[in-house]
């Protein structure tokens, strides 16, 4: 008799959702199934020759260094590496200010470990990434969610929510952003937009959390300041990964805070896994010094910027009047809305049946709502496969609409 | 002026350790230091030709699939070489009852995450592995210790604290036992009390948590069964590492479960890090394919086997009388009592100003006792380091006798 572990689980474990998406995921990995549904780069990016050869390089100089545990904060020739890339955002960043993480999943589950107790207030975007609503689910904050517009979060609503809270003494823990090309929306927030946000977070003292990693990937439009980089108050905590810009398999990513703050998050990610991998640090560090970093973000930028051409072509030709989608500058993700009497996940099912996969709306609202909307990845999928692709789902669309 | 984050620290945050271990093992770290205190490997027994040939072969094979996201639960490639491997444990285990994890850490964190909340008692071993400590912390369990003896934890005094609690219909979420070599002690429990163990868990159907990462490591003695190869009602977890048989740098680790408890680890590891690094995993499972997990092992089982009879000879040379240790028959650790009058944290100063260190006992003990008792490392000093520095260490205790 296997014993019944259910009565055993914590109350943390019991409010994981039992990620629909993941089932989803499951479905739409069928290789018959064109599927708009992941969030992974394109493999072709992936820079294996070079990463063979320097692996080799890495293991011969370093030797055993690269084998062994190393500082729980990043090992310091990465930090220092990743401080001097960022400085072209934010000049008086330092190493010191950089915790190295394994993805920036990792960084959220910290903010989440660090920052939420149960039931305690966090700000999310409508839409918001879904590993993030994931982090802060597992730690049972309560996630009051602000909506969007095509300029980013709506900061006056965001502001009422604010005041809202701050009337019953109550202030969330922090406010969670994606500004640039978001996932799963595609808006990047304007510059206006960001100084409203950081003088609603000084106004009423809460911390910011700037989660961007698709920032240097923009094909068109004016580049915008990161937040953190407009932040002379240190209200800011900035999450990066390398998954998007590198390769996802190395499990890299970043989070920025300010020095004070550093030890705790330490203490945290100790208790997590010890320390990132010395061994794929020492590869991004390499990677970095011979420049191949900022040579691949140009072909990626190149790539994606094509395909969501080819798509947007697509979705213009394909798509039946009462569905709109955004227009991205940049990133892996666009947005479409179907007529709001129409309902993304009844039409899931449908659109398996034709062989193509995206990612159901709703699951980026934490209020449940967004259920005519659905999320869009152009970075996967070949040009072909978005020019059949997006004509299966506008069929299956027309034939439900 | 830069916010004061402090206020806004989760509980679970303020319960974490200010890690006393972290500060001193700083200090450990001087280069003119002979430190017994850290819990790392030879590097010498790190195979860097053979890594620098198989990464580049992986790349070359397997190509992006190495750099891609993963599937969280671990790569079926590595989950089927590890099923393999500990079939020589358990027949029956297989690929599905494996999760892999970034380091056994992750793991520790994992359980913790998925079982403990505020207040639930856990059972621990006094002294236990200082990492499952500070887990178990920052999920704020009540840790209960059960004391050791030579033979391991005290399976009479166990089952008193488990009637103890049966009386005030309470129920501990687990308990955690380093049954081989443990970290700190050296102790290695015995097989009459893995079968008591086995039988108190299930009359009080309490999960046991079996961590052992040093398990291949024996150096003499007879091999005991793993604690979960002996329990036909799979009330054991089971924690393992290639950290210690082959290297801490690629952070890998694993979780055996029975499988109707696999889903909810694998949802509390997504909110965690999305998956461990591909990258890492298929050298893992190359490095095997090879055979050379095995062969090192041997490699492993000679030197720090021939380290630890130095270090015997050593504290039976110079330890003053009234100074007593363990002689576990495998591992990477040993125990020192001090007579009990001393105190083993006082004397940690005096140590360094001799410029030699070692882990204070306390630091392992969740109820703060053991102040007389500290953790010394044979594994990762030379021969001549562990001759010279238990001289120092003897010197210091004499005078302070």
């Amino acid at each position: 008799m296997i014993p019944d572990l259910s009565g055993l689980f914590s109350k943390n474990a019991l409010n994981m959702k039992r990620s629909l998406i993941r089932e989803l995921l499951k479905l739409s990995r069928r290789p018959d199934i064109i599927s708009f549904a992941g969030g992974m780069p394109d493999p072709q990016t992936f820079p294996v020759e070079e990463l063979a050869d320097i692996s080799a390089q890495v293991l011969r100089e370093k030797g055993a260094t690269t084998l062994q545990y190393g500082p729980t904060e990043g090992e310091p020739a990465l930090r220092e590496a990743l401080a001097s890339w960022l400085t072209r955002e934010r000049l008086d960043l330092r190493a010191e200010n950089i915790l190295v993480t394994s993805g920036s999943q990792q960084a959220l589950d910290l903010l989440a470990q660090v920052l939420i107790d149960p039931g305690d207030p966090v700000i999310v975007e409508l839409p918001s990434y879904i590993g993030a609503l994931q982090a802060f689910a597992a730690h049972r904050a309560r996630m009051i969610g602000v909506p969007q517009d095509d300029e980013g979060i709506r900061t006056d609503l965001l502001e009422k929510a604010l005041e809202r809270l701050s009337r019953r003494k109550r202030r969330p823990k922090f406010i969670y952003i994606v500004p640039d090309f978001q996932n799963p929306s595609g808006v990047t927030l304007t510059l206006a937009r960001r100084q409203e946000l950081l003088a609603l977070a000084s106004r009423f003292e809460v911390p910011l959390v700037e989660d961007s990693p698709y920032r240097v990937l923009r094909f068109s439009g004016e580049p915008m300041p990161a937040i953190y980089s407009l932040d002379p108050q240190r209200h800011v905590l900035a999450l990066g990964t390398f998954s998007k810009i590198f390769c996802p398999g190395m499990r890299l990513g970043w989070l920025l805070t300010p020095e004070a703050w550093m030890e705790r998050f330490i203490i945290a990610k100790q208790g997590m896994d010890l320390c990132s991998p010395s061994f794929t640090q020492f590869i991004a560090v390499e990677y970095m010094r011979r420049g191949l970093l900022d040579r691949e973000v140009e072909n990626i930028r190149a790539l994606y910027s094509r395909k969501l051409g080819v798509m947007l072509a697509a979705l213009e030709k394909e798509m039946p009047r009462g569905v709109t989608w955004t227009r991205p500058e940049g990133g892996l993700f666009l947005w479409v809305k179907l007529p709001r009497r129409m309902n993304a996940t009844a039409l899931f099912e449908k659109a398996i049946e034709r062989k193509v996969a995206y990612v159901i709306g709703s699951a980026f609202f934490c209020n449940g709502k967004g259920h005519h909307t659905m999320r869009l990845n152009f970075s996967y999928p070949s040009e072909e496969q978005i020019v059949e692709g997006i004509r299966r789902l506008a069929q299956v669309i027309r034939e439900n609409l």
